[in-house]
């Protein structure tokens, strides 16, 4: 049987919440996504209150056990952006690289790359990732380490059998086998 | 009426503190500061000291609430340099993205800047930021960051008039606006 | 009397624990310091559990009192890869910029790069740093920081003699005296 790669996307926008913006950095996602293989099984949207977001990452984790999970929104400097504080309430291990790779790609874009300050980390069987709520700041970010997710997903799940394929294979080994 | 950007700067320095030490850091900073349109309201010296940092700073930014405070010393590896454990213990949300573009910075001029030790955060509407003790390393320090702390400020603050004019709109849409 | 420059190496790993798989990164990584002028008094391995990784680095770092601690392994996604949360665990100030300069060099090779989750800091007058577990992912890991640690070590332990040496003077005087 072979191994799918589910994905959720949560949309953490006051506005977004309350009907009065349209979400378009959600379903940008979603599509990016989809294009790279994932199985996208929930879409959803909550408001920028802290205790909102750690629920709905809690429950989608837990309950749905998407491989990834992927955030966008709340990672600026509003008074309500606390994203990666929520997140990083909820998650068991953190993974620095992530953050640190989408700010190093916003950098070589805009100096205020370095105003973003999106978290990820692994909750159970789950990878977290925070984007920033702009479609296209949210695409940059994610396109910076999407070509590492799959891998990261495949270690943490124990897939061992994708592991021994060829195919970056050198490369699993040196960085995630432990 | 117009925003002031205002910022404080505080020298932590127990040599400085003890009139042993004269500190050019802290004035070096805020002069970068002034050449780039920030009123500096007020300039302190405090020692490498845990309790008394954080309470310099929490002062700092709970009475005088300038837009910025920058911090020049206590961040290496001496036994009493603390400033970025003080400053991570009063921030209520990190901004890790801030010492990273300092620290790439650095490391491009000496293989010594991944021994920096800085951390950034917000606390209130206060963005706080620590830089180096040595004059020449804060200032390199600071100017890697400086060209985006002013929109930083003014997402934080909220001063929509100016999140609305031409200079810059697209990276605030795309960055800083949650 | 001359100082020395101590380091202690440990592995982290199951398998290598239960004597199932050599440990080739561990030797490495003790050949690669011992070339750096650094004398190695231990070189243990413990398996991946939380409790045994902050117990093995208290007594390295509190009993034998090393200068530099290098880890190898747990740094990945595999459910049981802990050693960053150990180590976080029992240091008393991180050292954030060298895994940023880690992964920033693993990055310019692989894309997983971004997966890697090494932390490091300061215990007493020790500097812990973790490194990942493949022997060619330590050894490129570790390379990256290697000019730096001297520098840092001196620093640590108030090796003022050393400091007040020409080479790289400068450097010092700017990144960490403060």
């Amino acid at each position: 049987m072979e191994n799918r790669y589910t994905a959720a996307v949560i949309t953490v926008s006051d506005k977004g919440f309350a009907g009065l913006r349209k979400d378009t950095s959600g379903p940008a996602i979603a599509e990016l996504l989809r294009e790279d293989g994932y199985e996208v099984i929930s879409a959803s949207i909550v408001p920028d209150d802290m205790e909102k977001i750690m629920t709905g990452l809690v429950l989608c984790a837990d309950r749905l056990c998407p491989c990834l999970i992927v955030t966008t929104g709340g990672t600026g400097f509003s008074r309500r952006d606390v994203t990666p504080e929520a997140t990083r309430a909820i998650i068991e291990r953190e993974v620095p690289g992530i953050p640190e790779a989408m700010r190093a790609e916003s950098m070589r874009i805009t100096p205020y790359g370095c105003l973003s300050r999106e978290a990820a980390g692994i909750r159970g069987d789950t990878l977290i990732i925070n984007c920033p709520g702009s479609e296209k700041a949210a695409r940059e970010c994610l396109a910076a380490v999407l070509p590492a997710l799959k891998h990261g997903i495949q270690i943490l799940r124990g897939w061992s059998g994708e592991c021994s394929s060829n195919n970056g294979h050198e490369h699993k080994e040196r960085h995630c086998n432990g």
